[in-house]
């Protein structure tokens, strides 16, 4: 063994022993104070009030570690912890702060906070890797406010115009522009910096949000890829008519139109095993007991781990919504048709060999979630690491998870991150 | 003929010749303006800023005609002309002025305007009944902000207690006490009365809100009765996950089993002809695109002109939500039951007597829709004149009328009024 792996390994132990499971749980405790909704979940849409008190806290966490904060026109948040050289890209992980509506205080958040535990270990251990690594946080990756999600990685990335993104408006016409503003002169003293650097490499430690790993009873998932999906938005427009007066048969009911087609859109994507449909949203105008519906919308999301699969199960919604929509009009609007992406394999192995050196069980599997690695993932090479979580529920009050596997999957996170920083 | 019948001939004939056309379509086309959505027909939900304005506006003209205003506790406003023997219980005509969200400019407002054009007629005819008349706009007939509605009528007759109606809340929380209490002392000057006094009899004047009248080209309806309705909510609980990872079968979908539902309601209820359906309010939690809805509410309005079939097809709501619930929970509140109701001969045969002295067409029919008169019926003598609207469209911004019908109605209405206020 030559002297130089001998001090890697050294290190590795070192930041391993550095993490802190009673600060990570504390510290997921406290953001998820920062909610709309107390007594009913996290609720912290992003570049809301509750999601810039929740970056007040990171960054006084970050400044108390003496960390340097940059943000980008997108307000991704970057804290960051200086290499020996630090001309060389940084070795970035992280992930979101924001939440869907009554969800849980795990789903992003423990990125997070993961990824600043990896900072406060190697200060904490006094390792100072080639590469200077950096917590992030990506803005708006629920997309629950402003649709669709993964906004500030996507504008990272470049795969979407800030011009585009800056213009969408939430349910009460707030554009992302006036409210990234508001976010950008927040909180003072941040350095700005454009956007889309060049990185090391970026990971991103999440919890699996899926039932497999509690069940297997197995420490670390080793991500492989993101599964794909295709998400529709389909408007109903029928007529407003009085509910007890006008003649059944010349109503242009929206709503019954719509659960017609939501009903033969489900037995059509759910006949295909695998196969996963949420229609999570519904609108109805105008939305009163005694009018005929005017106008009804509803989101579809359809994901399977087969590429041709997805798309033929996408392929026919608009079809059956022109078949089902009778006297109404449909109109279908794809916002998202993303295919299932796969990891490099060199960054699974490190991933691997880190748990591996923890002894910690573990296996590969795919995310079935979105997550901002999948956007990474198109201008560095990006490694995602899962921990178990309670039944596999998510996007919930009900999120749940246990404060070792999250320090366990921190330890790995450290591991992984110190590896790729340490190259020269 | 004897002179006393003589006089009455003249009387009609000059109350309906001061029936002016002209005022009753410019103070419609006033009213309409008060609503939040000026560009998207009126939105003058009950208790609102805009009902207070529309309020004001028929307080101004009521003033201007030198009329005693009077207030009740469910903030049901009366504008009385006094007859010559002002002890005997007054001849009350009027309806609503409150709507549905984006509704029509004479839904309800019609009646309104129609009983103040009575008032001016006859002050301009200079022509003093026996009993005391008054116009009446009666609180939150609509029910769309405050379930359900006729609220003030129900209150009068006593069929409702005012205690249960003031706790009763709007979605954000407010209830109708604090808006009770803001409309009582928005306008100075009115007096107030108790709820339900004695009436000699109750008439109120509303566009047909169906196609009969105009396809049949008559120009008064003769409502000869109220259709019956009952309505319920529907409270569909699941569990909220994640849309991307919770597999399918595990799911607890609240939207996918509220579609089921909604499907198997209409093939029941739609199998009896002349039924009708409405499912007109929809509510998704927590109604994002990505997570599996956990709670669905819907209303169910049930319609059908003969009470025991209305009956059948209500009673198996219930069932069908229980049979088709599958892992979720289905709830199932009743809110109203309310058979069909006939008015008497004795105040039909007036109406017709006024609508021949006028040479106007008429025909008998049943009121589809729901009326404050339905209430007023539990406690008095009460008649309903029918106008024709353009397709029978109404609840919607594309609610249409002729004017020269309003003002026939208006003439209609006077004459039956003036017959039951002339009687000793």
């Amino acid at each position: 063994m030559s002297m130089s792996v001998q001090h890697r390994v050294s290190d590795h132990d070192r930041v391993s022993r550095a993490v802190n499971e009673a600060r990570i749980w504390s510290r997921l405790t406290e953001l998820g104070g920062c909610s709309s909704t107390p007594n009913r979940g996290v609720t912290r849409l992003a570049l809301t009030q509750e999601d810039i008190e929740a970056r007040k806290l990171v960054v006084g966490w970050a400044e108390a570690l003496g960390a340097e904060l940059y943000l980008d026109d997108a307000t991704n948040l970057f804290i960051r912890y200086p290499g020996l050289n630090p001309s060389l890209p940084p070795v970035v992980t992280g992930s979101h702060i924001d939440t869907v509506p009554e969800g849980g205080k795990y789903d992003g958040a423990y990125g997070v906070i993961a990824a600043l535990e990896v900072l406060e270990a190697m200060h904490e251990a006094n390792i100072r890797p080639n590469h200077s690594v950096e917590a992030v946080i990506w803005t708006n990756e629920e997309g629950a406010r402003f649709a669709p999600g993964q906004m500030g990685s996507a504008a990272f990335s470049k795969s979407r115009s800030l011009d585009e993104i800056r213009s969408i408006k939430d349910r009460s016409g707030i554009s992302v522009q006036e409210e990234l503003t508001k976010v950008l002169h927040a909180i003072p003293g941040l350095r700005r910096r454009e956007l889309g650097i060049p990185l090391r490499a970026f990971f991103e430690a999440h919890i699996e949000q899926g039932p497999e790993l509690e069940a297997e009873q197995i420490k670390i998932g080793v991500v492989t890829g993101i599964q794909g999906r295709r998400s529709f938005l389909v408007t109903i427009v029928g007529e407003a008519a009085h509910g007890g007066t006008a003649i059944q048969t010349e109503r242009k009911d929206a709503l019954l139109t719509a659960v017609k087609i939501i009903s033969a859109i489900e037995a059509h994507v759910l006949k295909s095993s695998d196969a996963r449909l949420t229609i999570g949203r519904v609108s109805v105008q105008p939305n009163a007991p005694l009018v005929v519906p005017a106008v009804v919308e509803f989101s579809v999301d359809v994901r399977h781990p087969l590429n041709n699969e997805m798309q033929r199960l996408g392929d026919a919604i608009p079809e059956i919504c022109r078949q089902l929509q009778g006297v109404c009009t449909a109109q279908v609007e794809e916002n998202a048709n993303a295919p299932s992406i796969n990891f490099e394999e060199g960054i699974l192995q490190v991933v691997e060999d880190a748990a591996t050196r923890l002894k910690l069980s573990h296996k590969r599997m795919l995310s079935l979630a979105g997550h901002d690695a999948r956007e990474l993932a198109k201008v560095t090479s990006t490694g995602m690491i899962f921990v178990p979580c309670k039944k596999g529920v998510s996007h919930s009050a009900k999120e749940d998870v246990l404060s070792e596997d999250l320090a366990a999957g921190a330890r790995v996170l450290a591991g992984a991150v110190l590896t790729y920083a340490s190259h020269a």
